[in-house]
């Protein structure tokens, strides 16, 4: 099945400006209360209109520091070696085939072509593959469940 | 600042299976019901171990058949004439940049290298980029707030 799968290619529509330069030791680090500012392609700035009207915004992101090279498909989650060896599927390390990150942020202020956000978990000068509104009804889920090891993070 | 947006190359890992074979003219379609295979590249069947253990996962998959060529910046969500016109960025709209979609669905069935799945928004043989698990405390956002409009779809 393997070469059925296609190859895709993607051009960057903006990059994540803040204070982190570099991938944190600490885990885990306190992402919720770091500011960023995507900065997106001035050429679509128009495409931003109207996403200042919703409290919370999607951002896909490209993990560029994630190490290349061979992938172990199992990882102790967040590196504690005391939680379960998982498949990496059930995991959210950026070490994966494609290293695309999903975040849930709130927007604090759209100006322009620069939307400032809070909570954000990518470091300064990472690329940004798209932007989407957070729309409860289809973006969570009620009743969700979760293995024990995720209240152990 | 486009000069310095990179280009990013992704390998699908896997392909969506079910019975809508075309996309749907219908708006809404109702794909809360479709049952949907994720078949993932069997080389990685091994990084789904422990996937089976949450009730929901979130796919990244490829549009392939959004329209190429130039983009609206703006576009009635939908396509409903009557809803305001907006930012791309402020919509769902697959014809964006980079047409990558994000859903959150309910995790049936985990066999092997393939998931079975309900709800996902995404036709037969759309290429699949990432696998992730749905946490509540980081996935979803309380009281989000949204545009009068989205009410209206």
């Amino acid at each position: 099945m393997t070469g059925e799968l296609p190859t895709i290619t993607l051009k960057a529509i903006g990059v994540i400006r803040n204070e982190i330069k570099q991938p944190p030791k600490r885990v885990p680090f306190g992402w919720e209360k770091v500011i960023s500012d995507i900065v997106v392609d001035s050429g679509l700035t128009e495409a931003l209109d109207g996403l200042g009207e919703f409290s919370h915004i999607i951002v896909l992101y490209w993990m560029h520091q994630a190490a290349a090279g061979e992938l172990p498909m199992k990882v102790h989650p967040m590196g504690k070696q005391e939680l379960p060896l998982v498949g990496l599927f059930a995991t959210r390390s950026p070490h994966r085939p494609n290293p695309v990150g999903k975040a849930t942020v709130r927007l604090l202020l759209r100006q322009g072509n620069v939307l400032k956000v809070q909570g954000l978990d990518a470091i300064d000068g990472t690329p940004v593959i798209d932007i989407k509104p957070y729309i409860p009804e289809y973006d969570s889920a009620a009743n969700a469940k979760v293995p024990p090891w995720i209240t152990n993070l």
